[in-house]
């Protein structure tokens, strides 16, 4: 194989590698709701055990990532595909830690049903989830429109975050013997609207990939 | 000059960079607390403008650091200061964004003194400052000894999270006219707590730049 048909492999595997990782992430977040609607603890457990498989999942990458950097000494589009990959694997395991984080909430909430709370809070379930979704989508087919929708759809998750956050302390202010549920209710909120800000930094990874920039900075 | 001094005169400009953006989030810190004593607002706002400095800062080290891992085709040590940087800018960075979120909390709060909340606050504030210098120290002048301190000294915001939590539940069971009130303050606790998590981070790139190692996982 000539050298530059050995490094085009290896930069299709380091996207499978991403890919996989993403999916991995979105999987355990369709998962852990999944388990919260069955009721079942035990599954619980299996989700926050399973969080270290991610962390290995983005040294391994990050590993991948410099060392073709370095040998390869990449240019233009390679280079910014490979750094793309490099710091939005930050943002994909930030997303499983928060996945976790709400995964030890639940069973402090003795898998309460969240709208049992809020009527608002399914509804930013499923928005978040749908934000990952198309953020690593958008990433991993390079879709620079479905990127910029990504950005936009923020403000969804914002508001609702808002609206779970005003029904929480109507609550509070009826009975108050519940407040430290209330708080952990909040902070699975809180979770959730940090993980639609990862997936816009990950949109925003998929626009640098193409062009270079990010907001308005270049930064290759 | 020869490429060697070239390159270790580049490496050089990359760590004043580094500690430049280090001691302004520290600043940061330090001056949204100062302002919050003097109930100086205006100063609060001017902190608020101030935070795109420290992105476009994150951002020109990032820069500075791939072209360098391109243009230089760095081994080893070498490598590893420069991966270290990359890293590590993600982290001061979150805390520069932290200290941003709690000022806009503060603000919020119409400046009401921490204390009036729980005694823990002031305690938290303290420790997670020393943290953030202290990791960002043991960066700089890279030592690990001072760094595997910082992480273990994380216990110490954790525990005092968990006490202002539990101020904050029993105040709102109490009185519970102020519950938004309250939930913005468990809201900057948390974020404290979460720069605790950074400082950590840092701690953990700063044995990496030595070891090459993450944990128990081998990068370089």
């Amino acid at each position: 194989m000539s050298p530059r048909t050995v490094f085009e492999h290896e930069l299709k595997e380091l996207k499978d590698n991403v890919t996989t990782m993403g999916l991995r992430v979105e999987e355990t977040y369709a998962e852990l709701f999944l388990a919260l609607e069955c009721r079942n603890e035990e599954e619980i457990y299996r989700i926050l055990k399973s969080d270290r498989v991610v962390n290995e999942m983005e040294r391994n990458i990050e590993s991948r990532c410099l060392s073709l950097i370095a040998k390869q000494q990449p240019v233009a589009r390679d280079l910014r595909t490979i750094t793309a990959s490099l710091k939005v694997v930050t943002d994909i395991e930030r997303v499983g830690d928060h996945v976790s984080d709400i995964a030890e909430l639940l069973i402090r909430l003795n898998m309460n049903p969240l709208s049992s709370y809020s009527g608002h809070l399914e509804p930013m379930v499923k928005a978040a989830k749908e934000m990952i979704r198309a953020a690593i989508e958008a990433f991993v087919s390079r879709n620079e429109e479905a990127a910029k929708d990504v950005i936009e759809s923020d403000d969804i998750v914002d508001d609702l975050f808002n609206k779970v956050k005003q029904d929480l302390i109507e609550y509070l202010k009826k009975e108050t013997k519940n407040a430290d549920e209330c708080i952990d209710v909040l902070m699975i909120a809180k979770y959730l609207e940090k993980i639609g800000d990862h997936a816009v930094n990950i949109a925003e990874w998929e626009l640098f990939q193409e062009t270079g920039e990010i907001g308005d900075t270049r930064l290759l």
